[in-house]
């Protein structure tokens, strides 16, 4: 199997970005990456698009043919990958694929979504729901955030946490999100509380008190709050791939992808053994630590799928950082922060940095690529080498793993 | 790069299929297949399905989540893969790269579509139309049928062709999908012809007077009549794929991929230097003619893309078996026909065995297998041993070439 490299990345500020359309985003991240890369527009063989849904949000079929002629790599390949909020997770491993058998010898992975146009209340929410079973679960009115909400309640008794040890989850996030640029909030949640009181509207003792406020922070999915939450957020990322062989070539700083994993698990959550264990994630991981021959005490740094905090927390204890139950109590305690033993979502994460649904995938592998380059800034982990992701579709049913080291 | 053999094949009846849903047809399919292949549910690690819009025309999303749960494949790796109407062609890419690469021993790939529940005049046109460009084309009123017609024109006038040619491929076409019980239909033209009489609707004395008749093939796309045109299906196809070395554990007719070539052309059709050829099927045939180190004179048989009866005229050439302006004479003059000298769509092509969209690719390569283990009956092409598809994404801008053979 041929060793695939990461020798360009590209991502666009993600938010609401009312002035660009989905082609632009997948162009603007596509380019970006292009330029990082030093690769010659005729030099590519494949490109491979994640997006979860542009026939819905943006009426638009074939935006992987689309995409290879707005920004000139005819005759390259174009298909578009389509695996829920993980699309830009599966479009990377279909990327690797590509190199690892020998038939693509340079590939353009590109994730994106616009959404933030959409005005119809509720629209989105029910386009996500699509990713519920259709006769067990959606007919009875089951949302994903309604799903995060049970997830959250069974964990919280379950594993006697408490909900501030999830809001600890999203105060951090927002902190590393307020030293990424490229982040949808740059604001700590400390800054909305500041404005909040500045505005009137209140004034609290402390941070959790503000979260706790129906006027500040009303409920969306008892018991998770707005800012328990990811927002709904337009943007792309890109990255470029290659034999590692040739990485050198193009570029200083290559990165290797040398583990993937992806693992599904039952599409009606109530089926599941335990709820409070993604059983896909635990497989994903595992095999993306054989593969690369790594245990979780060797990474260095790890981007999570926080689309609800109590994700993030679960995950954290999934993927082998923590034992089961003492996921949320370690990021209260501070153990994923930047300076922590196991840095989770430097980035901001799906809360503070946004969620383009099949943008994040590739966003975050673009983020450890700026760790393990050292180009991280102010949200640098000092000395990484090695990262891992979780990219997680449909309520847990589909989830990739993908881990990067320096070459 | 490890070899790819085909062990196992599902092929649902295609039609008009009102008691089955999207999940019923994709895992109908999935299961013939897997039965075939003589191979355990727990062997598979991935499974790619290929659908182009099962989130506009069946309000579902993560079908390849929902299959693998459906059909008891947890926890096997699933993605679905979106290429328009040239969606099971990407699937069957996208899954070889998976063997060749050995990330994965044993795929599913299935490919399927559910479309005629759709009442609303116009929709699923509509709906295709998203393929065309959405500044350039759509807003002026393009349908893919109008590039049919737009195409049919040209070739006419350009290689002094005639439209009753054209009408023979459909004849053809017809004729062949009578031979095949899983065609939506298996009515020659003839039986058409024969039926109107006796219903009253009119007399001819030729059938090519019968396809000129306004009240019996009513003009869908000027100079285009029903009849030149593919019919709105439903059904799926699937195919199990493993590495070469092992397929004769599993099967003793293993079918080999030695060839698979897929490229791009301008998304705008306007902006191509020639209408009447498809750079995109030269460039990819080409492809997959070299990887498997053969020419156009060593295939047997060949399933090509009659979305529109001209496109199997223009892809006959395009594909390297007759001289560019031939293709629809070489039909006429019979030289595609089962006993023909390159037999075309034995099958009964898009014409008649009928175009669930994402279907159509992987059905292509079922047929391959049918005719290259000598299972194909009544259209049976004799001693075929080598064959090759073409299936066209958007309105030739995504094309993708396979070449399969008996090992």
């Amino acid at each position: 199997m041929n060793r695939v490299a990461i020798i360009g990345i590209g991502h666009t500020k993600f938010g609401r970005l009312i002035d660009k359309g989905l082609m632009d985003l997948l162009s603007e991240a596509s380019i970006e990456a292009i330029e990082d890369s030093n690769t010659s527009n005729e030099d590519f063989d494949s490109v491979y698009v994640g997006a979860m849904s542009p026939g819905i949000y943006n009426q638009l079929s074939g935006v992987a043919s689309a995409l290879v002629d707005k920004i000139s790599l005819i005759p390259a390949a174009a298909d578009h990958i389509k695996n829920g909020p993980a699309s830009g997770g599966s479009a990377i491993k279909v990327g690797f694929q590509a190199i690892a058998s020998g038939m693509s010898d340079l590939v353009l992975v590109v994730g994106g979504e616009k959404m933030t146009h959409i005005k119809t209340p509720g629209y989105i929410t029910s386009n996500v729901a699509t990713l519920t079973h259709p006769e067990a679960e959606r007919p009875h009115g089951v949302s994903l955030p309604s799903f995060g909400g049970m997830l959250t309640r069974a964990y919280l008794e379950k594993y006697n946490a408490e909900l501030d040890w999830i809001s600890d989850i999203a105060i951090k996030n927002h902190r590393n999100g307020a030293l990424n640029p490229k982040a949808h909030f740059q604001r700590t949640i400390e800054d909305f509380m500041k404005s909040a009181v500045q505005k009137g509207k209140g004034s609290w003792d402390n941070i959790y008190d503000f979260l706790k406020d129906d006027r500040t922070n009303p409920i969306i999915a008892d018991p998770l709050r707005l800012f328990h939450i990811c927002p709904i957020s337009d943007g792309a990322a890109a990255l470029i791939l290659c034999n590692a062989e040739k990485a050198k070539e193009y570029c200083d700083t290559p990165i290797q992808i040398t583990g993937i994993g992806q693992a599904t698990d039952t599409h009606i959550v109530f089926e599941r053994e335990d709820i409070t264990t993604l059983k896909a994630l635990k497989i994903s991981s595992n095999q993306a630590y054989k593969m690369a021959n790594k245990i979780p005490e060797d990474i260095d740094v790890a981007e999570l799928h926080d689309a609800f905090e109590i994700l993030e927390a679960v995950q954290s204890e999934d993927i082998g950082f923590f034992k089961k139950g003492e996921g949320a109590k370690a990021a209260h305690e501070g153990l994923t922060e930047i300076g922590g033993i196991i840095p989770i979502n430097p980035s901001g994460g799906l809360k503070a940095r946004g969620h383009p649904l099949g943008a994040t995938g590739v966003a975050q592998v673009v983020e450890l690529v700026w760790q393990l380059r050292g180009d991280a800034g102010r949200r640098q982990v000092e000395g990484a080498e090695t990262g891992i992701t979780c990219n997680f579709g449909g309520f847990g049913n589909n989830i990739i793993s993908i881990l990067v080291e320096r070459i």
